[in-house]
């Protein structure tokens, strides 16, 4: 009798991560890849978060830890709060995750029952439709295009009919695009009108180009808050985010943690607390970024993509595609075989008009980002 | 307007992490407790894994790995299943995971639908019935008496109706109790014929007292076996664990995984591959655990529990205690209070028939298992 696969594990791939896999094997293969693909800094941990690593892989046992994280990073993140935003946060509503994908999980968990409907703008980033469906959860696309800045907005709130949460990206992945606070400001009004819980994902926070980012901690007590070591803190593979939770899910979540996932990875929880005194250099990481946003904004136009969102933070272009083709898919697979550029079909984001948009990450090297926009300048010349 | 918290938020706490706060709260007043409750290691990795993470530390970026693990990793693992069981396992069958427990979530949501019914041993690890229930899947508990040496058996199953899936725990945690050879052949069958999908929890493999574990990898190639590196490798706050899949669930697995994890910790990962030549260290500790359990099965009766599971495997004493009362949290609660020792109450594991048992861990040195027998002797005379 042949054993069954289940129907929620077949959730879509997750295409970025096929195109990372592709460009490897190329690169394995001897060729020179230029990665604007992938969503990570190109730079390691920061200096003194390496160097507490260093000490407490000497020092510590390294075990299981509280579920919700060690006092100590959770006191730190909360100061976080009132050094960025002004805003108080009791460090008992911190709870530290193992990066913000399992913040993700148990926020939707806690806050959602099955069949539940979670809205989020289209586009956006595609594990939160994948979560949701893998949990139970309706995902109900909100078709946020340029006219919206590709956010959430009131109107298109109230047109998807009854909801139970609303996730919000600001800066958005993939389009870099920010809420500002009174258009945040609306949104938390409208949610609450409407009893709709707001899942507020700010791990861009930090990389910010025109305006600084607004939390929605300043403005929704309710809200449950997203963030993650991996991007401005530049430690994606160390697996570290962070909840600010209101009160009421504090212990649910926490019954959760102990169950699903044990606790956080000891080390990098031991080690993170330092990547709070790295501002110097992780700074100068988003001067890079700033540098590359420039080059791309200036250049792109000439290489053939002349329609971009506006990048306000993350390391993101959204651009336009639409001109070269219907199937961004097809583009970016020919791209990458063609001139060694890997870049992220828009399909990943927006099942419905990403065919039309593919997205250019610049959170690598400089160099690349240069040699990247003059091998699309011949290449889409001719093509 | 409130807010809910949903209902599969509300989870039952894991109660062994909730005496582990207790218990280091009193130590953070000055207290000396014994640990006799958590089910780790008291031992940091091995030597040749800290080193190893450190040179990772200093060389790598650590970013994103493959979702389904490093190759070098997984093909390591292959390799451990030849040299430990002489089954022949494609690497491509392993999937990385953030410990077993990121490991059971992505089994359960890839092989079982909503509402499916899966069977597990009562007593058995409390995680088990509490992550099937946040994700909405039926726990079937099989009363496993002393009489089944605490393990399912193929008439349990039958008495037990239709099921989907069997959880399956040698050496089980909080028993100890094995599975021998052709007890597992007679389940694996029975799984067959009723179309169970067995999922084979062999974390505590390694730790081995009276005769080798069998793995379902042996016997079913239609078995998900979940395996960690924090007991025998001594790696609990590391989050490291694998799964060795039938071919037709990789897909579905990684495509879950790219979506909740992204991927496992990188440093925990370039680091394990350096757990399988640390054999030497390790089987020292668990020459430690094997003195430790002859401690406690030589003093436990004189110490009032004459009533012990047979401890095949892992580094736990299950203690019949319903001569002492009928509740064995409040005997846990008032052993922690009065004596400074800290055991887990059975009913963490066995909501039924826990009032009536507590877990011994024994991972801990041997002089706290040896002072807590003394301390257990002069108590339980006088209470």
């Amino acid at each position: 009798m042949a054993l069954k696969v289940a129907e929620r594990g077949r959730i879509p791939s997750f295409i970025v991560m096929d195109v990372l896999r592709a460009a490897n094997e190329k690169m394995a293969a001897g060729e020179h890849v230029l990665h604007l693909e992938v969503g990570q800094p190109g730079t390691p941990a920061p200096e003194a978060v390496r160097k507490a690593a260093h000490t407490a892989l000497d020092s510590l046992r390294l075990g299981y830890t509280d579920s919700l994280g060690i006092p100590r990073l959770r006191k730190r993140i909360a100061r976080h709060y009132m050094e960025t935003y002004g805003t108080e946060v009791d460090p008992d509503r911190i709870a530290v995750t193992a990066g913000s994908s399992a913040g993700f999980l148990l926020s939707f968990l806690a806050a959602f029952e099955p069949g539940d409907r979670v809205a989020l703008a289209a586009p956006g980033y595609p594990a939160y439709r994948n979560i949701l469906k893998a949990l139970g959860l309706e995902a109900v696309l909100l078709p946020a295009g340029p006219e919206e800045r590709f956010q959430p907005t009131p109107e298109l709130i109230e047109q998807a009919g009854k909801l139970d949460g609303l996730i919000l990206a600001s800066p958005s992945n993939p389009t870099g695009t920010m809420v500002d606070k009174d258009t945040l400001g609306r949104i938390v009004d409208c949610c609450r009108e409407r009893g709709i819980r707001l899942v507020s994902d700010e791990i861009y926070h930090g990389i910010e180009f025109t305006r600084r980012a607004v939390s929605a901690s300043e403005l929704d007590a309710e809200a449950i808050i997203v963030n993650s070591f991996s991007k401005y803190y530049s430690m994606t593979g160390w697996r570290l985010g962070w909840l600010v939770l209101p009160p009421e899910l504090v212990r649910p979540i926490e019954c959760l943690a102990q169950n699903l996932f044990i606790s956080p990875m000891a080390l990098s929880q031991e080690a993170g607390v330092a990547a709070f005194d790295a501002g110097k250099e992780l700074d100068g990481i988003v001067q890079v970024y700033a540098q590359n946003r420039a080059h791309l904004l200036e250049h792109l136009p000439a290489a053939g993509f002349p329609d971009l969102a506006p990048a306000d933070g993350a390391f993101y272009i959204y651009a336009y595609s639409g001109h070269l083709g219907d199937d961004s898919q097809a583009l970016c697979k020919r791209m990458l075989d063609e001139i060694n550029v890997a870049a992220t079909p828009g399909t990943d984001f927006d099942p419905e008009r990403g065919h039309h948009y593919i997205r250019f990450s610049f959170a690598g090297a400089t160099e690349e980002i240069v040699e990247a926009c003059e091998r699309l300048k011949g290449w889409t010349a001719t093509s």
